[in-house]
């Protein structure tokens, strides 16, 4: 809604355990935090299965749309983690053993147990650059803008973090949310009219139902820290005309 | 991977509020596991933003590819809810007040109640059939084969039932899990020659971390009971012929 170029990412979540509903995936908001955080933000996800077609398909067509791609899960050493093959195909870069990558697994097991299914964990598109993995050794890769992570989000999570310094972001996309003790439809007209006077900043509209109490979540979300303080300001103004009683303003 | 028709479905779930990372998604689980029991397997999941113009191809791509589409979220009364008005678009439907949802929501609330908000829920494409919403009386609806479900993971769970005699399925997706005190490099070989002799099974290896243990889960998929006896014999075969201890089968 800004007007400033905005720097933009594509999640792909892959996984047939995901899309089985046997895993609920949390690595999105995991990644959305974070981009968010470094001025970066989520325009789609896609889960996809562990088949190469459906992958190369949502590569090639997310990496030209968005900055950024992410993909998660697939990296593995079973038969099943066919994301550094497939990413290779995407690219059409020779998929082998990187060199890096595989100095860092045969330093990371004793000796003697750097076996085929974890060397497996050292192929990928050659040229690749690595993403460190500081928890369980395997490093994730990246081929220009798309960034390969593993499934298992604690791993995930502690691997993120080596890719602030390499990510161009903006400005960071700031968010005030304010709970009120009302439903939704009761203060639906006045915050669309709002929002229709404050087209920089993207208000939601959420909900909640904690501890047998009704309530609704607004959510304003902006680059533009003195927009944003305006729109709230709007808001509390709303509710106190209203009388509408106010919960929490985190 | 099986030779019989098969019934597909996609998922879309539409809202900011996940793609910010501030909510997390557990409605595809809640859908893929009961479409699995109805024989429906989920092949694509896209969460995308309140936006019209994504919402609208997202919708009219998907709907083309797979059987069954469902959407989650946009569908109750504040402004950012645009998902009523925006498959009337897609399906080129007049969106206006749908005479059965007018009347069940009048129903539904106390007399003077049933405010412009409320009234809004209302609203769809004109020619749609709803499904019917025991916790908070605003129906979904359906317009060929999209199912336009709340983004409220309680609503929708007591939802979908209603739509058990409206979708036709396939045989229900069976599947064994196989727990075992290993790592995947260990097994990754063994399990990779069991899944090339059983090419209807889809078998997935998942690294898990349990109150400091480590595991690995081998989930068989099928739904193909026979076949996926014979496949889970020969996981059991080669586990105890190399000695790898078996935690628990469910």
């Amino acid at each position: 809604m800004t007007n400033k170029k905005e720097i933009t990412a594509g999640i792909i979540i892959i996984g047939n355990e995901v899309l089985s509903g046997r895993t609920k995936d949390i690595n999105t908001s995991t990644l959305a935090i974070w981009l968010n955080s470094l001025g970066i933000e989520v325009r789609e996800v896609r889960i996809v299965p562990d088949d190469e077609t459906a992958i190369i398909h949502t590569v090639n067509f997310l990496k030209e749309r968005f900055t950024y791609i992410f993909t998660t899960g697939g990296i593995g050493p079973t038969h099943d983690d066919i994301t550094a093959q497939t990413i290779s195909k995407a690219f059409d870069i020779e998929y082998g053993f990187h060199k890096e990558a595989y100095s860092i697994l045969e330093k990371y097991y004793k000796p003697g147990e750097f076996n085929e299914g974890r060397q497996k964990m050292a192929k990928m598109p050659i040229t690749a650059k690595l993403i460190l993995n500081p928890t369980s050794g395997a490093p994730g890769f990246y081929v220009e803008n798309v960034f390969c992570l593993p499934g298992v989000p604690s791993i995930l999570q502690s691997m993120i973090g080596g890719l602030n310094n390499i990510l161009i972001g903006g400005d960071p996309i700031l968010s005030i949310t304010i709970n009120l003790r009302t439903v939704e439809s009761e203060i639906a007209k006045s915050i669309m009219e709002i929002q229709n006077k404050n087209n920089d900043i993207e208000i939601g509209s959420y909900p909640f139902f904690k501890a047998g109490n009704l309530g609704v979540s607004i959510v304003l979300r902006s680059s533009n820290k003195d927009k944003l303080d305006l729109c709230k300001a709007e808001i509390l103004n709303m509710i106190k005309s209203r009388q509408i009683e106010l919960i929490k303003e985190i």
